[in-house]
């Protein structure tokens, strides 16, 4: 029987092989498929459903600070990509330009979006007369295009989803204080929902977005020591806007350039669950955005009154969650591994002897711990356990970055740490020089990844060049 | 002051002009703007948030009906465009080549997805093993691209926004009646939730859907007589199934090709609400989609206590319905023709004189119809006037309906009545030949628009030839 197959099908280890691990996972879960068009992926059901819910729960927090949604077209004309001149130069590279449509050459080829601030731009320019028409705070879901050589699932594909946040507003403050917020709501989501810790802070002067005049990110360490960009949120100054020539009039009734910013976060977040939690056993999903927060799996079903009350359990419990009953005629031991894999959060087990003594098995997913609960209240019991398996997610991943983040003073010392402990977050001070930041990399193999808002002073001296040091920078190698 | 000058800024009359009057709306009602993307638009917040309402009702409904969201790719190469031969001729000379990516020509050119049927056929040919694995019923939220040379907002653009729902049965039953559930699940929300009345029915042979072994549409008839096909459903037979090879082991152990369907609604819908329910004042919107349900506009608010309780009644009201409270400095009256403009279905007015008899005045949009109600009950009394505003604007849809469908039983009669009462659904017997289908439209200008599922016998004659009649049609000009 192809199902019986499945269960002895297992997936390479995570010691053994850390991104065929990566790859097993998220085809045997159903997360994606490949198909014909080479770079992309699909988004099979169980995959676009954790989007939906990531979408969900950061969309009615964009909704709760004021933010709408709007949609752009997905073509740029040349001309308005290349008004930006850092800008075109970081993305005219990686485009996929449309030069033929309806069987007619096109009088100017335009690329499918990289990104859009030039169409927000132009829109802006359009609409932004005068400060009553400020802030304007939009947003937009979407898919994204460019045109990476090499790909992975949900880290990097040619095709990606994605949400980006374009905001104009009066002042600098006021956009300043935008980007800090966006990057606060995001640095949230992932360690209240997803369970996954962050280092927030600006990116060096070198690894900032094109045209932007800061980049903030939030970085994330995954089960293999790499660091993993979980999102950005940008401030533009006014450089677009003068650019694209958008003015308000004010108050004094002066004409003035508005300040921008930007933040998005893309499916790449599932990437990042998936090598925060994931095990040797497969997914293990966050309770906010698994798809199946509890799976009920009867025990001998056969038996008079079991499934029954299983139905009657899924049906209670389907009032505060999303829960599956798995009733098809796989054994138990079949159902126990495949929720496994697919990281279903809780497992609930009822069979003819809970009947009987009025309880149920729960067991949770990411440490295997079972417990025997009462039917009584089962609702509150399963709430309380969920946000138990959120807090425990969190803790074990808070205590595999701390066993995997070091602090050196020297390259030496670096280079002997991660041959030692393996990959991680190398805390180091730097002297704020782009030459400094590119020999760390040559010299080690870890790049920059923020400059943490948490500073801590580990030494007065730059790691590399030993001259006074002007902050902390959190380094890693990067996904 | 630009906001009194707004309040003068007159749209063009239905009558003068049907075609300016529209593009006054959506323009004016802040639906749309336009950009240097040629033949496609930008969705402002307002007109976004319509298509998202009318997203998160339909989804939930294909979702109660079994179906999961998935993401395919956008792009199609042209291998696997030409896999099935009536497809590619349908759709090859309207697409959008890509055919240079990352700087370097691709090896194979790329189109823009019009449509996805191939991809969903390529990975269901991936995925589909047994009759265990059916129906695989998937739904995928997206753009799509069609190189059209005459554009207008929400009608026909180059990139729209649409579902696509693709499933695949065991056996031509199920596909079949698949087809009518979703094509009845269109019509129930057109006709329940957007209070606008369709015919139901299979399009002729000749306007089939490029692959389809039928395709049946919903026809709903504008302000302007013209006809607006708002929704298809397609039944595939097992077509793409044999030209995609897609088999599975039945029961016996036998390979059997399965049965498809698809079935889409577009943006265009919000055309279709815009020229089904606007009038000379803008937008009429029906309250299920409406963005805000119901605006409140304080009168005197300058007077002690109305601020205060437009507020209180603001967050009581919130609770059940889109609320919004204009507490700007504007006039009232400038506000009255403000959110009349974009159609917002009821609007509170609550000034001192209320107040004091503990009452307010409800208008309704769509008849400008007054009533004066009491504070108490305020949400359930709201309640009941929203569904008494959908039921109102049905009836006013269903009779302007009726009063531009003709029964005809000659193409004089068909010329003489558009003549003398207007363009609308013309009802004439039909003898199923092309020819005369062609005819008719060559000679009044009607062209079919489907088969309606009620059938009357006006006659026994087809309407063209005089032959023997075989259908009654329902025959309009088409948007």
């Amino acid at each position: 029987m192809a199902n019986d197959k499945k269960l002895v099908e297992q997936i390479t280890s995570m010691e053994v092989d850390f991104a065929k691990w990566y790859t097993d996972v998220v085809k045997k879960a159903d997360l994606i498929d490949y198909s014909s068009v080479k770079g992309c992926m699909i988004y099979r059901p169980y995959g676009y459903a954790i989007w939906e819910n990531i979408q969900s729960i950061l969309d009615s927090r964009f909704k709760a600070t004021g933010h709408e949604n709007v949609y752009m077209p997905m073509f740029i004309p040349e001309t308005l990509l290349n008004k930006e001149k850092d800008h075109v130069e970081g993305f005219a590279p990686e485009v996929a330009w449309v030069e033929r449509g309806g069987g007619e050459p096109l009088a100017e080829r335009m690329c499918v979006r990289p990104t859009s601030e030039t169409l927000f731009c132009e829109h802006y320019a359009n609409i932004i007369r005068s400060y009553r028409d400020l802030p304007k705070l939009y947003n937009q879901w979407c898919s994204v295009v460019r045109w990476e050589k090499n790909t992975r699932p949900f880290l990097r594909t040619r095709e990606f989803l994605w949400q980006e946040g374009h905001t104009m507003h009066a002042t600098a403050e006021e956009a300043e204080a935008e980007t800090l917020q966006m990057l606060n709501i995001y640095a949230n989501f992932c360690e209240h929902d997803l369970a996954m810790p962050v280092v927030k802070g600006p990116k060096t002067e070198s690894d900032k977005f094109a045209g932007a005049e800061a980049t903030y990110a939030i970085e994330a360490l995954m089960h293999d020591g790499k660091a993993l960009q979980a999102g950005t949120s940008h401030y533009f100054g006014d450089g677009f806007a003068k650019a694209f020539d958008i003015r308000y009039t004010d108050k004094n009734n002066e004409l003035q350039y508005p300040h921008q910013t930007s933040w998005g976060v893309t499916t790449r977040l599932i990437g990042a669950i998936i090598m925060t939690h994931g095990d040797d056993n497969g997914l293990v999903l966050p309770p906010a955005v698994a798809p199946t927060q509890l799976v009920i799996v009867p025990i001998a079903q056969h038996k008079p009154g079991v499934l029954e009350k299983a139905n009657e359990l899924k049906e209670m419990l389907s009032r505060d969650f999303r829960v599956k009953l798995d009733d098809s005629d796989n054994s138990a031991g079949w159902k126990f591994s495949e929720y496994e894999m697919k990281g279903v959060p809780l497992r609930l087990e009822i069979g003819p002897r809970d009947i009987e003594n009025g309880q149920c098995v729960l067991v949770s997913r990411h440490n295997r711990e079972k417990s025997i609960v009462s039917l009584e209240n089962l609702n509150e019991t399963v709430k309380a356990k969920l946000e138990e398996v959120r807090q425990g997610m969190y803790e074990k991943a808070l205590a595999n970055r701390a066993a995997h983040s070091y602090d050196c003073t020297s390259i030496d010392e670096i280079n002997a740490t991660l041959e030692q402990k393996g990959d991680g977050f190398v805390y180091a001070m730097w002297c704020g020089e782009e030459e400094c930041e590119d020999k760390v990399k040559e010299l080690t193999g870890v790049g920059s990844r923020c400059i943490p808002f948490e500073q801590r002073e580990l030494s007065d001296k730059c790691v590399c060049c030993g001259k006074p040091a002007k902050t902390l920078v959190c380094w890693g190698k990067a996904y």
